[in-house]
């Protein structure tokens, strides 16, 4: 019976909107994907969300009546109590209703979380961390988010924006983030620090054969493109990769000294390009800079749902919405 | 009648046995004060621990029928579970049964967590942090310590270690910290990394007021005897101790972006011993590279509880194993 209870699961993303159709053992009925184009504005926006969901409940072969509740992941930071998108560079949203308009076109049980929190959430309940109680997600992209479980239940903090990951100092005097403060963690081991330090080589007279594709600089640098490189021994990208992952380690071993968690999950699309390399010397530096007491019997393992999480994640949102 | 309820609230310091008497409003009927001697064994410890609880409650003019609970905060990493001090090096203790001694010494519930936790409850209980719902302690000493609590719950973790402030890394190339990994938190903020960072300057043939204290090296440096030092612009003590002031704020930035709590508690002898002055400096810094949102009603301040912190918090541990 309870499977046969459907919500619908949305990720918001800074490029493309991914909805699906789930039940509470996560079985996904149908998918559909659409490009966010945020830089047309919410109200465009608003719309697309909209068609997105109607297209994936479709693509289920279902309709609306059928669906009991939508949940959401967008990116942050949110006013969770509002269900508002307060502000995000990635989509040049402000103060936009997501919960608000996804009520009013459906008339369904809504609930939202930021988009890091939503795939911790996924790979929580159906991925790497199911069983765990104390779960830490890191996804790296473009930028650097996480999520943390703390006895089953996600962290939101006093004003439901704790863990910013990537905006954690790992080296005060070290490069500047994308956000203007130096030596976040970002800036060591996201795809934006990756591609500014590869342009500071390149400027130093370096080569790499990223270089046009740098120059070229209208689209971020894809993972794949970068691990292309990597495994063709371009020098100075094994040198910024090896790097990305060694600071990553020292954040990991931080995690565990701060959060003592069961389980570490390292995701995202750096991390699924790189694959099993990468989180091997992101494990070993992490190890090597951790108490003892805070490793034993702990995991530090790839994300095991990629592009998935996030509408995972937000179908337990929507069956929390039930509650 | 509850305020006639009656407990004991020890704190296990690595010099000192500190024992109150107190019930639920926080009052303290009486304390007594022994020395540790931890370097004489756990058998000798335990002697000493069940004297000075003898001692504190003979102090408020009661006998032991008139206390109903015994509350623990000892330096860890503890076993919760089972009531133990697995191993620490402030006390030379391992494996210790420090729960069960007294236990069977007294035959009261007895409840125990590590001596930074205590303290952190104590003043989110009875002072700095009365009415927030999440708190940081950052207790700075010799070391530097940390409490988390989330939801007006304590955060343990998995292996009961969260929270271990003193060894995050804030710079991976950065000077070692005692337990051997490069650039911890207490390497740049604690007394001994200060006393490290002092004797290097010496030995670079810098001259400062505390080099024969130094040179004698028996015991620790005093805060108060570093706070002179730099009321009379010592200025290698002045440089020391404004760049823990800085790195503290760094890490203060880090927790307010990681956890998002309502309040960050800075006490400890150091903090103490510097007061306003060395708060202002670390919340200039935390301020200036933290996200606004993490910032929204948030406080940075001073502990208010002093040396009472600690058995104030075991005292409300010593309530909850009154259940």
């Amino acid at each position: 019976m309870e499977n046969d209870t459907w919500v619908v699961g949305l990720d918001i993303g800074g490029t493309k909107l991914l909805a699906g159709v789930l039940n509470k053992k996560g079985d996904i009925a149908a998918t559909a994907k659409l490009p966010t184009k945020a830089a047309t504005g919410f109200e465009n926006g608003r719309k697309r969300i909209v068609e997105v969901i109607r297209s994936a409940v479709a693509a289920a072969g279902m309709t609306m009546e059928k669906i009991s509740a939508i949940g959401v992941g967008s990116p942050g930071p949110l006013d969770l109590a509002k269900g508002t998108v307060i502000e995000t560079p990635n989509l040049k949203w402000k103060n936009a209703p997501v919960r608000g308009v996804i009520e009013d076109a459906f008339g369904k049980p809504v609930k939202i979380d930021n988009d890091v929190n939503a795939g911790t959430l996924g790979e929580f309940t159906f991925g790497a961390g199911i069983g765990a109680q104390h779960v830490i997600g890191l996804f790296v992209g473009t930028g650097l988010g996480g999520g943390v479980i703390i006895n089953g239940k996600l962290l939101h903090g006093f004003n439901q924006n704790a863990a910013e990951f990537g905006h954690v100092i790992i080296n005060p005097k070290g490069p500047k983030c994308g956000c203007g403060v130096k030596g976040h963690l970002e800036a060591y081991v996201a795809k934006s620090g990756i591609e500014r330090k590869l342009r500071k080589y390149i400027q130093r007279g370096k080569d790499t054969s990223l270089a046009s594709i740098l120059a070229n600089g209208k689209q971020p640098l894809k993972s794949s493109v970068i691990a292309k490189a990597y495994k063709n021994n371009d020098k100075i990208v094994v040198k910024t990769i090896n790097r990305s992952a060694e600071y990553l380690g020292y954040a990991v071993a931080n995690f565990l000294n701060i959060f003592n968690p069961e389980i570490v999950i390292l995701g995202g699309g750096l991390v699924e390009a790189f694959g099993d390399m990468y989180v091997t010397r992101v494990t070993k530096v992490a190890t090597a800079n951790v108490f003892p007491v805070a490793l034993r019997n702990v995991q530090i393992a790839k994300a095991q749902l990629g592009d998935n999480a996030g509408i995972l994640g937000a179908s337990v949102l929507a069956f929390e919405a039930l509650g």
